[in-house]
């Protein structure tokens, strides 16, 4: 029974790192997408988004029939809990991507962010497809280095998402209405991402050390300001 | 056995309950705070919004230990899963009306939206605090006449959501950069509590009704515009 028990838990594990594959493919594609006015690039994002929402559908049938079936001891039941509560931060993840490539898309054949901001925005693509990749490896390796590496990238976003605010509030830089709105979104959208990314980082690192502390989900600090 | 379980549920029903009710208050508050630029109630929700995470924590930990000694069926699992879920989901409506306060105290003494604007953000905060009502009484009575009220109140919202960037991408409408950001995210804010409220009640329609379709977290459509 526990082996059918490991054996199941194996493939929720797989699966959830196949997820976390399809959004890092999501985010990089979308940032470039978003820098390059790319729209055949932004449509792939967004009809792949499809597929991640699949795999989770999928993960918490096995998660659930798996807690039905072999009635697992408490550490093992934490397990699946978290394997849950990752499925559906990830999926969240690939929502992200692709609010990012409907912004891309939205402004095609223009590049979405204003030229003040493309340099910014770049960034931040680059820090979260680092976040993607570092727990798509922490979920295949479960390498604690990576988590650490999740929270430095998110702080990263977090540092150039409040940078977001000091151009987009520049007297001095000329944007319109329509690169205002989509600089404030995507911001949002980039820096929600990274905290996914170290929720499902604090998860992983909870199932490996058993500690508890801060491996709840990440809330954002955007409307301190 | 069952008997208990019946009786540990019925406390996890109760704590979501409770969660919810402070969620109206919440959200109550921020609104009013937001269109009276009223520090004191603003820092109030800013405050409160620590016991609802408070209860997530011990309800999760119910939840858990739930799971753990009673080794409940397919369907009992099914709600304890769902209540977990819901947990979260409810917990961030809190998150997101502690934002919107954020946003009031950040202004203050001024009020935060634009004159353009505060009328249509009235009008959310009205539409959103109806939603947490609606959510509150659905899981209180399990009414699914309420489920369907908490929809409209959300596709209201959303109807609101994009009036908002009608205003704010309007020529002639005159705005400050800072009203143009703070728009830009309220909106959000008060559209994301909506979408959150709407799986709340799919979840509990779920519950009520064993009918899995629509039962997932409602997915935000902000980004396509």
């Amino acid at each position: 029974m526990r082996e059918i028990f490991m054996q199941e838990l194996a493939q929720v594990g797989e699966d959830l790192q196949r997820m976390s594959r399809l959004v890092i493919d999501a985010i990089e594609k979308a940032s470039t997408a978003l820098q390059t006015a790319d729209l055949q690039l932004a449509e792939q994002v967004i009809r792949a988004d499809e597929q991640i929402d699949e795999i989770e559908r999928s993960l918490d049938e096995q998660c659930i029939s798996l807690l039905a079936r072999q009635a697992p001891v408490a550490t093992d039941l934490r397990v699946v809990i978290a394997a849950l509560r990752m499925s559906a931060t990830i999926e969240r993840m690939g929502d992200l991507a692709r609010h990012i490539a409907y912004v891309a898309r939205g402004r095609y054949p223009e590049v979405a962010p204003s030229p003040a901001m493309q340099e910014i925005f770049a960034q931040m693509g680059e820090a979260a497809t680092k976040v993607a990749h570092q727990v798509s490896d922490l979920l295949a390796t479960r390498d604690l280095e990576l988590a650490a590496g999740v929270e430095r990238d998110d702080d990263a976003l977090d540092a150039l998402h409040k940078q977001t605010f000091t151009i987009l509030l520049d007297p001095e830089v000329e944007m319109t209405k329509q690169q205002m709105v989509d600089g404030v979104l995507l911001g949002r959208y980039f820096e929600r991402f990274g905290d996914h990314g170290v929720s499902v980082a604090r998860r992983t690192s909870y199932l490996v050390t058993g500690d508890l502390t801060n491996s709840v989900a990440r809330d954002d600090a955007a409307g301190e300001r």
